[in-house]
């Protein structure tokens, strides 16, 4: 931000008085811009033995597998934001769960939340933003080709979860990966 | 928002090529500005079998009463957004146990998460967003005198899972108020 989003003037970083974090700040109308971390929304969409994933056909993270995910938008819900993304993705059809994973991704300043799913039906089809969607069974899961270390964390939960044979929320933190 | 925040010229309202919604698009710079939701993050702090509460020395709700709680900040976790915000607003230090609700508010684009807590010790005190703080037993909470439905509808479901005996994850969405 360089700008004033409310009259477009210069914006200078600052501490508010009263505050205790640096903000943007507007001298010329006196607004403070807050920024705050962006909510991807997510599910791990289950037939029988297998999930759904898809190949990105977008950067970041081209042509690497990931499980249905994107920003929730505003003016809806967590459900409704991870139902959307995964019909906007995969073109499928789900009913929620339970919320499975809480996952704080401190360094890119978002938390990823993925639902528990049952796919509807196998009428999936790869969106815009996907090369192609496809089921896997555990063995077959492309652990090496996953696009974020929030899928694979989520992935690993649930395949322990299952042969434990309880499933239960996992909250948490992706640490930022050590330098070389 | 009115001006770009990346050059300061006039943004427009429209659904950029590719998308779905309607953005802050700006047409000098080719920048798309998203809006998306706010986290706010709290707790429960739990004392034998009482539960500490703030009441609000800040608009909006001056002088209801709240669980601590707050707007998430970047760089930081859903669980230390949790203990700063408690320590704020209530002086109060916690042992953070599970994420216990989670709830939409589609209308003014919020998701508030409140996790179980234990509360470490009685040094608490009201910081400068609380007029007073103190631990009230299930008949002495102020029902009618709560900030926000968030705050009810968590502390609602903690009363119902401790008669129960079993506490597991709250998601759900707090519906728009009906007019009249």
């Amino acid at each position: 931000m360089k700008f004033c989003s409310n009259c477009g003037a210069r914006v200078v970083r600052r501490v508010p008085p009263g505050d205790t974090h640096e903000r943007h700040v507007c001298d010329a109308c006196d607004t403070v811009h807050y920024s705050n971390p962006k909510m991807v929304l997510g599910c791990i969409p289950e037939w029988e033995d297998q999930v759904l994933l898809c190949r990105r056909a977008i950067e970041p993270r081209y042509g690497k597998w990931t499980l249905p995910a994107g920003f929730m938008e505003d003016d809806e819900t967590t459900a409704e934001a991870a139902m959307r993304e995964t019909l906007e993705e995969a073109g499928a059809r789900v009913e929620l769960g339970e919320i499975y994973t809480v996952l704080s991704v401190r360094h890119v300043n978002q938390v990823h939340i993925f639902y528990r799913a049952r796919l509807l039906d196998l009428g999936f089809s790869a969106g815009t933003e996907s090369l192609e969607v496809a089921l896997f069974r555990e063995h077959e899961v492309p652990w090496t080709e996953l696009a974020f270390r929030t899928v694979s964390t989520t992935l690993r939960h649930f395949y322990a979860d299952r042969r434990e044979g309880v499933y239960r929320l996992h909250a948490g933190e992706i640490p930022l990966r050590p330098a070389g």
